[in-house]
């Protein structure tokens, strides 16, 4: 793949939301923010959506320790989003790419546990053969701590939130070093009644 | 693009979460699915999310009107998904096919005024053309009845609901004729609180 307009760095982003299904939510979100160290990222955030930006490790740090510590309030809680490096254009803050590669909130993080089912599917941009890559990145997300099972569009992930982040910037990763740009999306669900539709 | 496995038809779907940000979220999430008519389209329920699937008017219609009944409660609601077309072996259900082309909920959705924010990212797959082709959709979108503005990874849509989906499913129905596998990720909120991360 090649683009005029492509940056030479390779900084990722999630632009993504964090749904608390709760009265509470504003202090559920502001809460969260409050505990995650989000200074290894460029952020910004509207009504919408948050965008972070920066290193793959610390994009995937930060967007895992919000939703862990909004999960933590015990309240139905849900995050929506895309994952994507390589956009064609996308070097806006690249100064976070000098940013050191160690994670801010694995600590934190790690202190919590919370199961959780999640949806995602990768796309392999500007290729002809990427129906090839998401079969063979789906396969190996079969070795991880997570239970994988087919959905329709989508991959479903089964277990630990940290697990399932884990295996999420594993395939999201791994796919990346073969393939320019690529984005991933995903919807993540924690402390749902069961047949909740 | 080829697939051994890619089905003749061009069945379309859409797999999303409704997210009512309100301690109520399972009476609204009912109430609008009693509401909305389904019978057009092929549906399966989950945790994590929904998906509807069958003719694109239809996937749309129903998409629409559930995020439409949701937000007439006045609560905090978003919604956010994938609607694909063309997936390789995307072909069970096909008899959703066979439905006319009447939308079923229209009469309904055009009963609701409700302004929204939208997030949306076009993919169309498997063509080394694909930039070209999503700058030239959203162009397009310019000349439709909703706000249009860039976003980091997406094109921001605001306006009246209906309108936004309009724009939503005109560009995804004028990608699918050129591409054959496209799929459109979007995130909708509406009666956000301002400023509320």
């Amino acid at each position: 793949m090649a683009s005029n307009s492509c940056g030479t760095s390779r900084i990722a982003g999630c632009q993504f939301t964090l749904f608390p299904m709760s009265d509470k939510f504003v202090d559920i979100i502001l809460g969260a923010l409050e505990k995650v160290d989000t200074s290894k990222v460029w952020k910004n955030t509207d009504d919408v959506s948050t965008c972070v930006r920066g290193k793959i490790v610390h994009v995937f740090d930060v967007t895992e320790a919000l939703f862990l510590h909004a999960a933590k309030t015990g309240e139905h809680v849900a995050i929506s989003g895309t994952f994507s490096i390589g956009c064609p254009g996308d070097t806006d803050a690249d100064s976070y790419m000098d940013e050191s590669d160690t994670p801010l909130n694995i600590e934190t993080s790690g202190e919590i546990t919370q199961e959780a089912g999640c949806k995602f599917s990768l796309y392999p941009m500007g290729r002809e053969d990427y129906m090839d890559t998401i079969y063979t990145q789906i396969d190996l997300s079969k070795h991880r701590n997570v239970e994988v099972n087919a959905a329709h569009y989508a991959t479903r992930l089964d277990g630990d939130v940290k697990d399932i982040f884990s295996a999420l910037q594993q395939s999201f990763d791994s796919v990346q070093k073969k393939v320019s740009h690529v984005t991933m999306t995903f919807t993540m669900s924690a402390n749902s009644p069961s047949n909740k539709f």
